[in-house]
């Protein structure tokens, strides 16, 4: 079985990115928090899972994000199967989230980094996700891409470890219990 | 003149209270967080300021929670000037934030309470707030009265402090720089 993990950065006000997909406001604390964890959480990971909106902005600016490790890609919009690699990345695309896992789990993948908004929110909501880190930024914005979305029932979590970065940031690690539903 | 401080409880992803105004939720913690600054924060502060929808829920479920601290109330559609007192506090209604603040002034108020999603978004939304103190218990409710809403502009905080409370909540306080605009 495969276990989902995702390590996201947002406003105060919950936000992965502006209403284009702006990311600037974001970045901008990149360099200013100090040691964050992400390359211990990437280290720690054997794939990523991802939707076709991360997916295209990915492959357009930084296709060597992911340093060969394996892409599988969320998306009933796409042709399903392989992809041009990108990067070093194999890349493949699935139609729903049982053919997903299954091939995840087909492959041998352990831990999958589920990255991207929508993704994030589908795996919430199907009770999939086993841990979340969320690294807030000391800035509001007020609208664009929401990290939270609907879920079927209230949804608990237990605070795993919560600390100050530099330039205000919190981040705070949280465990949920998947397979619940 | 008179400053403004709001001090709120949310979920994880940024509700303060249901879809219907359900509090269950968020008060299940209540009795678990341990201390959690409440008492020292509302005897730092001479009046409330909160919109309709919290002064009719407080004057139905709780008249006395303000302990003779003065309400002003911030609505359009009640009769603006003064209401019955409302356990021991007086409650005055002003149908716009000038009014209001200059009230708040005239009546001597250094530091108020700013209470209720809406009103805390207008005072934000206005670079008013000074600062917010946010307790995010560690549930996701999906759905709800949201704590935050739109800005004109993105709006930068510092981080005064961050702290793990009981239960696994964290309570983190900004503060803003009003008067900015």
């Amino acid at each position: 079985m495969t276990s989902f993990h995702a390590f996201l950065g947002c406003s105060i006000d919950g936000f992965i990115a502006g209403p284009n997909g702006e990311l600037d406001w974001l970045l901008w604390f990149d360099e200013r928090l100090g040691e964050y964890g992400y390359d211990a959480f990437f280290s720690s990971i054997d794939a990523l899972v991802m939707g076709r909106a991360s997916y295209d902005a990915i492959r357009q600016q930084s296709p060597d994000l992911y340093d060969g490790t394996p892409v599988y890609v969320l998306s009933r919009t796409l042709p399903a199967g392989p992809q041009p690699e990108m990067g070093r990345s194999r890349v493949t695309v699935y139609a729903d989230l049982a053919t997903l896992r299954a091939a995840l789990a087909a492959d041998g993948i352990k831990r999958a980094y589920v990255d991207g908004g929508r993704t994030v929110q589908t795996f919430l909501a199907e009770g999939l996700l086993s841990d979340i880190v969320i690294t807030r930024v000391p800035v509001l914005i007020g609208e664009g891409v929401p990290l939270f979305g609907p879920v079927p029932h209230p949804v608990p979590a237990e605070l795993v470890e919560t600390r100050e970065l530099g330039a205000g940031a919190v981040q705070s690690t949280y465990r949920f219990s998947p397979g619940r539903e």
